[in-house]
């Protein structure tokens, strides 16, 4: 029931950012341009849309699939798992300073992807930090992991949280490559974790 | 349970997307002609939200009469439910700007009512694969369809993204045309499906 | 289930309603006069997010208590209960307008106040058509209401639509007079079901 | 079962009003100075940002054990609930205010200030009275608190509501300080509370 409830929460705030990042799409209207200029102009936009979307939603997914495996919660978790909402609910701000930015280049450009890909960075660390709440007390999960499991699971997370971290780094470079990379870890993630799902 | 948190997540995000539609509403205030003036001239935004309304609204109902017929659910469930997700948050931005360049006439409307009408499309399609995922095999659902019945259902999902690619051909004509369209699809679900309903 | 899911939408859509309430609240920071000022200059929006706050709450109250007694649902149900969650979704846009407007005065303050108040009998009639399919079978409740407390609950809803009416009609007298009146009804209402809800 | 609606109406609300808090986050986009600039500016909002993320979070974490205890649900409950969420709902205008004019120091500040911490003085007062209204009578918890436990719980919540009191009037001193006081309250509830939590 306690855990049912902090899913809900939990699913409310994942539904309610993942459709705030759709604010970020609006045009300016009549006057600003032909439509087709405009919608032409903000395609940063678009593409960032897709690709945050797709990472909240896998983290969501994510979320889903962990929270299924835990046998119980505490006050711990409850906080862990605030601190991984702060960031999800930061995409959308992150989102669209770096689809504002994107095409400006410079150190705008750089700083904004910085921005959104250590908001991501944020996001990874809390949700390993939440997996690894759940591992350190064999009570905590209705099945215990065996150790290896426990190791490759691990090593995903940390993965996903490193690839984060060369994000950050990339984005001192060149934003778009950053988003490019955000993306293909998405696109990853949708794949690799699929037959899992399937067997599941 | 797992078919019962991806259902809340669902749901939260259709209450959101529907609710962010009345965004679209809001008048400049004083100073900006009088009230009646600013209403009479908004009225693409007034039907552009009644019709996105029951289209969300009606989709969400045959999400709701869908995912009531599953057994099981597996990740490409998941992420198939995340691409019809992604349709429907940016219907809010499709009305948006199909009400902002309804009366504008000329390739700005057309252009408006073809985004506004794929975004439908997409949306239409994303169900019909969700419809196609549960049939694939008899054990995702609780009363596997008999063939004559899945036929019949296949059918309704293809004529409904059938019905939005003319719509999107319309656009190129006429976006009021377009929209009314799109309204009338949406009564006839209401009503088409009513029937059913009741014997349910 | 079926009834849980339709609840559950239900609730995200006035949850959300009732929390845009506040996006109107906001003040257009320094520069544009003292705090203080632009403070009081905005108590129409106040009031007006005060009432229309508890007007969706006890709206929500209501249709929590109604769905309580429901046995079942079909098609109908869920598309009345969607009209009833199109004019939830409006009061935003109509408590914005009417306290952008309130203190202008003449035709924009009292078509504003109109726009409000008809929105809210658009709600209330959505509401009684609810409650009107819920007692037309006696399979929909779970305890079919005996007709004597039948007719009063009718009665309660039609005096509701008929206050707001009323307020209608007051609206193109006094914008401020008919905001006082629906305040009055939120009132009233809080006071008249408590009983009833501390028996149940 | 009603009891199940009302936290997840509340936990919607909860979740609209915590993910509405980053809308404040949105930077000018190019040609308002550097974004760096901009960022480095606008601090402000983003420790107002995480300050009221963790107050609505903790407050939410509270009502969902407050709740978890309760045996039953009147209209009182739904009234004074509703009476929280008024105040919920209104922390990211509260908050915005208070980070916008955060750094413009003088009367201005001052009030900001005091519009934030009185608005979460609200919010602690319709608490404390919906933990009053749980110990009235026996009957409305799961474990009728014994006397002692009782009254240390009315401590606690009297002291929340005192704590904010003190921070209305340093508000009148200095703006940021009552946010850092506020801040304090925060970390301290999350600390204090933890081993009640574990030992759940």
């Amino acid at each position: 029931m306690e855990k049912a409830r902090l899913e809900a929460f939990s699913d409310g705030v994942f539904a309610v950012a993942i459709t705030l990042l759709a604010l970020d799409l609006a045009v300016a209207g009549p006057g600003h341009g032909s439509l087709a200029h405009q919608l032409g102009d903000r395609w940063p936009s678009f593409a960032a849309y897709v690709v945050s979307f797709f990472v909240i939603g896998i983290t969501w997914v994510n979320h889903h699939a962990l929270f299924k495996s835990f046998a119980t919660t505490d006050r711990s978790l409850l906080f862990l798992n605030m601190l991984l909402l702060l960031f999800i609910v930061a995409i959308p701000f992150g989102t669209s300073t770096m689809a504002t930015y994107l095409k400006s280049g410079g150190a705008d450009a750089h700083l904004a992807a910085v921005l959104y890909t250590a908001i991501l960075e944020g996001m990874a660390l809390s949700f390993g930090a939440i997996f690894g709440w759940s591992i350190r007390r064999d009570e905590r999960r209705h099945d215990p992991l065996p150790k290896p499991e426990a190791r490759r699971a691990l090593l995903r997370f940390s993965s996903g949280a490193l690839v984060y971290l060369v994000a950050i780094a990339v984005s001192l470079i060149s934003a778009p490559a950053a988003l490019v990379l955000v993306a293909a870890v998405a696109v990853y993630y949708v794949f690799e974790q699929t037959p899992t799902g399937d067997a599941a």
